[in-house]
């Protein structure tokens, strides 16, 4: 079975801070995993600037690429906010006040002492023909126009309002994935790896070394999409590398040995 | 002064395991954080798969957009390592076995009980034409080729390989960047904002929201080439933040008042 016969995405995180270093990006890691976990197969991300003509650009490139976009930032209140005015940008419709955007925005504000005054109602503003994706945190909702999720940039708020879409979004086989811990430089056993992998079709096998003080290894991750060959492939690396000479394990997601 | 008279850059981080979710990406944040101290703007960064085509096409169109390119990632000794095959594709040159690298090689060997095997034989060859990048930690040699600069994707490799590295880089001036931390949603003073980043030339202003139990505010962040222009701008924000009845303080990276 070919992974191309999961649905596709790409991640677009908008935001000059993540260029500058001073914030860490976090919605990628997070999001590449929940992506992962329902079999939809991440196939690039990108970090771009704050710039309107860039993020039309990346905007429509990535969407006739990939089955599924999301992007992360640039729809809050403030004058940097430019994400809602450069995504309606690319799919050329205007922007409009969204009646039932306006609606929960007031109802939320109502409950704060906070004032719903002109910038705080720029949030209600979304691309013509978008639909609404639900924020249980703050209110203001992200959309989805074509295959494009438009979300915020701050991670909590992302991922409550991921957690309430994703099971609308189009599933695939989960793929498997199996950890063979291996007491061993990755140097040493790269040829088993290799020769491995091409005996089993729809494998991939990575290759990760760690050390920390007094010790070394390498992680070797196989996934596929078939559960009974990819398990196969796992199971044929451990034992190669005993033969070889060196521990090797199959490891549980915490790194305990499995059974 | 115009950001534009600075080197600008591009990151790629070449990597299944950081698509997948499995590996959590650090090089982006931690390169991004170097290059801003020493006056490189980062305009970009890409996470990629590890496919050889998608490497090519990455490589050629960033290095034709950017001042410098920072690649991270896929120059291990395993099947899985394919990012200087590619490399060298995108330049249309030649990988060869190169002495220097090899003799680094053996002579980090030696002192091992791991063998110069074949798979890590493969880490002394690099694009015909490039110039090594010392790796103080374990031997195996980066490259620069045209402005492209190949990293490893293990965090502590590569952090040392550009420590000795940066000196070499182009510089520019160092961007000037004041956090002024308001106690009060970013809504309230989104105007505030707008007309201070309008009325001083070459400042841009960011704001970001924050929340912690029980507390609420936003982190301004103004930053420019000049930085006289700079601080009087954030000055500005402190000041009208405070006319409008909240908290702004500027503060220091560690979060502290500042003078």
């Amino acid at each position: 079975m070919s992974s191309s016969a999961n649905p596709t995405a790409a991640i677009i995180v908008i935001g000059d801070e993540i260029l500058s270093g001073r914030t860490k990006d976090k919605n990628i890691g997070w999001l590449a995993e929940q992506l992962g976990a329902q079999g939809i197969q991440l196939g690039e991300a990108r970090v771009i600037a704050d710039k309107k003509q860039t993020i039309i650009d990346t905007v429509q490139t990535l969407s006739k690429t990939y089955d599924l976009v999301f992007t992360s930032g640039g729809i809050g209140p403030t004058h940097d906010d430019i994400t809602t005015d450069a995504v309606a940008a690319a799919f050329n419709v205007p922007v409009i006040r969204h009646p039932e955007a306006e609606r929960r925005l007031i109802a939320h504000y109502a409950n704060t002492d906070l004032e719903f005054n002109a910038a705080r109602q720029k949030m209600a503003d979304i691309p013509d023909t978008a639909a609404l994706i639900d924020n249980p945190l703050s209110a203001a909702p992200g959309y989805i126009i074509g295959n494009v999720h438009v979300l915020p940039g701050v991670p909590t708020i992302l991922q409550a309002m991921f957690e309430g879409l994703k099971h609308k979004l189009p599933g695939g086989v989960v793929m498997t994935r199996i950890t063979v811990q291996c007491s061993t430089g990755e140097g040493n056993i790269a040829t088993i790896l290799a020769d491995v992998e091409a005996r089993h079709d729809g494998v991939s096998i990575g290759s990760y070394p760690w050390m920390k003080p007094g010790q070394f290894g390498t992680a070797i991750v196989v996934s596929g999409l078939d559960a009974a060959v990819t398990t196969s492939a796992a199971r044929t690396v451990e034992a190669e590398v005993r033969t070889f000479g060196a521990d090797a394990n199959i490891v549980n997601a915490d790194g305990t040995l499995a059974d």
